[in-house]
């Protein structure tokens, strides 16, 4: 395989997400417990999060948003400003999240630069990436971060378009089968995946993927064999 | 003047934007009329606003967390649900404001496109500005959308990084002096400011600009003559 560019997804894929998102639900759910059960509220939280992407998009603006509209839900609009402000204080706290890197990402990255053009691909607030991606330590080994609105087959043409890139000289590698992989396979891409240990409900697919231009490896490292 | 690329801010470059917020700022006010001054109100969403900017960054969804926090104060934490709804719902109104040009803008676009590389360079919410930018039926003119999580020199030195253009020959058109004017003369590229009719106090600077790479223009069309 001789990619002339490599994309990672970040978040669980280069530094860990996902868990500090599942805290903070739970930290709602307790905020939240007399008024239904943990697994009630996370589907209402879920519920709204997908209602919103359209005009929210992703993110974790969009998902404090998210969370108070279900505390409405949840309160019958009984909410005291307080239960707000706790709200709140979760979304800052997640924008505040040191960045853990996940295992031999450092090493992997040092050994693929100069070799390849390397991007960072993904969704989420755009200043947060960005202050993720610089927290990282990361930057160096990057020529840039594309922050893109969702990760659909069109998003991820108009960023070929930009980077003058032909589908078939690009590889994704990312956690999510559903976002990183098979719109990136449907256009004739490269895709690995690296599955993480938890999945965001909404980027769950329920069926196996087999194609030619497809690898799923368990670590980072097992790109090495492959692409150097 | 022979740019290779001339980027675009979009906000009242492009399209309206700042009246949109001025209303939606007013209604704000009357819903929490009782606790202070129209004047006041402003004070305190500005406030919340700028001291939110490391976080949120900009666009609407920060606006609206904003909002939410300024009314937490105002009331002192006894805002009631339906207050906070009214917040949220002025918010997603923004979201879905129609995309209204400013005159001349597609005249004037016709005549630069195939000439220049134009490019769209904007801050705020990533999916709502691409979003305008689809409405605006604007996105054939423009080799892509750069939404940056700010406007300072080295959001731009990136930007320029990521296009492979040098200083020199890159053309900023806005109407911001602040965002769109000063980091880019500062770096040694080229700028023209077209003042609308409104800005947002944080954009405001309190001195003139005199460059032999600047030039402020009235209309969009004046663009012409500088740039045929």
């Amino acid at each position: 395989m001789t990619p002339k560019i490599i994309a990672f997804d970040a978040d669980d894929t280069l530094w860990h997400n996902e868990p500090y998102f599942d805290a903070a639900q739970e930290r709602f759910c307790e905020l939240f417990q007399d008024y239904a059960s943990h697994q009630e509220i996370l589907g209402l939280i879920l519920n709204h999060q997908v209602n919103n992407l359209p005009l929210y998009g992703f993110g974790i603006k969009a998902f404090t948003l998210s969370m108070i509209e279900t505390a409405l839900q949840l309160t019958q609009h009984q909410i005291s400003g307080k239960g707000i402000e706790q709200i709140l204080a979760i979304g800052k706290e997640l924008l505040q999240k040191p960045v853990e890197l996940l295992p031999n990402i450092t090493e992997v990255l040092e050994q693929l630069q100069g070799k390849y053009k390397l991007v960072v691909a993904t969704k989420g607030d755009l200043k947060d990436q960005h202050r993720k991606l610089h927290d990282s330590g990361l930057g160096a080994y990057f020529h840039h971060i594309e922050v893109m609105s969702d990760k659909t087959e069109l998003d991820y043409e108009k960023m070929l378009g930009r980077l003058d890139c032909k589908a078939e000289d690009f590889l994704m590698i990312g956690n999510s089968l559903k976002s990183d992989i098979l719109p990136v396979l449907n256009m004739g891409g490269h895709a690995i995946h690296i599955p993480y240990h938890t999945t965001w409900a909404y980027e769950k697919i329920d069926f196996e993927i087999e194609h030619h231009n497809f690898k799923s490896i368990t670590t980072i490292t097992a790109l090495l064999p492959i692409l150097i």
